[in-house]
């Protein structure tokens, strides 16, 4: 399928144009720049929510929760979920499939994984290229569902207008998470797997720590919401808080703000990527090995390496 | 300090000099690049492992398990505790504060944390840096402590010869883990707490997870150790099957591959910050701004955008 006919597809809501597009997101595929400029005009309408957490304290389940609550309100779904941390193998494209199973007859849901291959900003554009995708072809909300604490859960934030930071009981994590950075991020906690023992402390330790923070009136206060995402319970609640943060990131014009900043690292990563490419196009691989030879057997330093590759781009 | 006096100093093990150095890591001081000339000379002998596991698993207190038994058989030891989840505070300074002051009288122990402030790989050379400067500084092994999972493991598995993924029982955390990528980088699971309930199930998922991957002859298989740390107990063991894959690594050529492509990876890094570097100094940020802005309200698309400021690079 040529670029101007998956666009054409995508913008009525073609899930299999949209599934395809995603592929070539994952892959970098060249026909992208085309695409994105045609999605371009139809982007800026979906909610983004990001949900995160340590292994464990039940994602895709609360993801899963989120899902069937908002088509019972009508909204149309897309769940990406991004493995940050994966690299080498499709490991959450088993899961992807038992999941898509539960939703294959309902037009209104979306789900796919997408594996994350790059470092050292490589393939930091492929979040929002995906998301840029979901959006245009017209889903209401996206959630964004990451894997593991860490850069991820920052990245995330980056990503998605509202942050929700999932724990539970007993993982001795909650406030470790704190010192993990996750208090800057989160728009919302979660205490999921609230009928276990431990539950109300990991609640008030996380109370305790939002309460730290100074909160200026008019400023968001991150709320805990107790959930049984296995069961359901507590979802409606989180529901209202995600419709709470979403009007409140309209009033404030943060929506606008947030978007503003997006688009900024988006063209800012792919300016890298091009350079990076460029680099390779320059030299190929031979000269960053020999220069990589003698700095690793104490023959040279980092910066003289950088300057002799840098100086051949130059000219 | 100018920098031929903070190099001489660190070569002679001045501790005081090494952590004004990891600091100029931190400020990206222009200074590094005279200083990583001087010291690349006296790079590539210390071993270097990383720590890696969930907030809770019990990095920190395995650390200083490891660094106890290190110094009893005289080895100098340095820690560098990398927080990549932190870009906002540097909270875990604290912590290092308290670590010091259990090996303040001991010349042949260093302890550093150093927050990761950057993002798209913008300081993505800061832990191969203060690495770099920490071997030059004579220490015979150092300890990279990360936190959490997922791009952060990925990142430490890049920077160190060794891996040791710890886990603990009854985090759900152990078959979770392997799904996000660790079984990949780990050179040695650790199951701390193995007094708690749950830890033979978790060694044993651990040892089937292993045991599903192919291992040729001759090929490292990780084992996998029960710990104690907070009571030292597996922490001999854990030391001899680190020496295990120290020999392992030398005898195949493997230590050698290893450092070869950090220092392939540290060159790109720097040779990437640099082109962003310039790019700020070509256009200040209103171009950018003024690209994101059109980007973000639909009225252009990333690539287009990232097309301008390229251009303007080219004259």
């Amino acid at each position: 399928m040529q670029a101007p006919e998956l666009v054409e597809r995508m913008l009525r809501g073609d899930r299999r144009a949209v599934a395809r597009t995603i592929s070539l997101v994952e892959n970098a595929a060249p026909q992208l720049r085309e695409i994105m400029a045609g999605l371009a005009p139809h982007t800026g309408r979906a909610r983004i929510v990001g949900l995160t957490g340590s292994p464990g304290v039940g994602k895709s389940t609360s993801t899963n929760a989120l899902v069937k609550a908002l088509r019972a309100r009508d909204e149309s779904v897309a769940v990406l979920a991004v493995d940050p941390s994966s690299p080498f193998s499709g490991g959450a494209l088993l899961g992807d499939r038992v999941r898509m199973q539960e939703h294959a007859t309902d037009g209104g849901v979306f789900i796919r994984s997408m594996a994350s291959r790059g470092h050292l900003g490589g393939l930091s554009w492929a979040t929002p290229h995906a998301l840029r995708v979901l959006d245009a072809a017209g889903f209401g909300v996206i959630l964004v569902e990451t894997v593991g604490v860490g850069q991820a859960e920052v990245d995330i934030a980056r990503h998605a207008d509202t942050t929700v930071v999932l724990c539970a009981p007993g993982m001795g994590d909650s406030v470790q998470a704190a010192k993990a950075g996750v208090l800057e991020i989160a728009d919302i906690f979660v205490v999921n797997k609230a009928d276990r023992e431990g539950a109300r402390v990991t609640a008030r330790e996380l109370r305790q720590m939002v309460g730290q923070v100074e909160h200026g009136p008019g400023e968001w206060k991150p709320p805990i919401v107790s959930t049984v995402a296995a069961k359901g319970e507590g979802i409606d609640e989180l529901l209202g808080r995600l419709d709470e943060h979403h009007a409140h990131l309209t009033a404030t014009g943060e929506a606008d703000r947030r978007r503003f900043a997006r688009a900024r690292e988006e063209i800012e990563a792919i300016v890298m990527s091009t350079l990076r490419a460029r680099l390779g196009d320059v030299h190929g691989h031979a000269a960053l090995d020999k220069l990589a030879d003698a700095v690793a057997t104490g023959h040279g330093d980092p910066y003289s390496a950088a300057d002799t590759l840098l100086a051949a781009l130059d000219t």
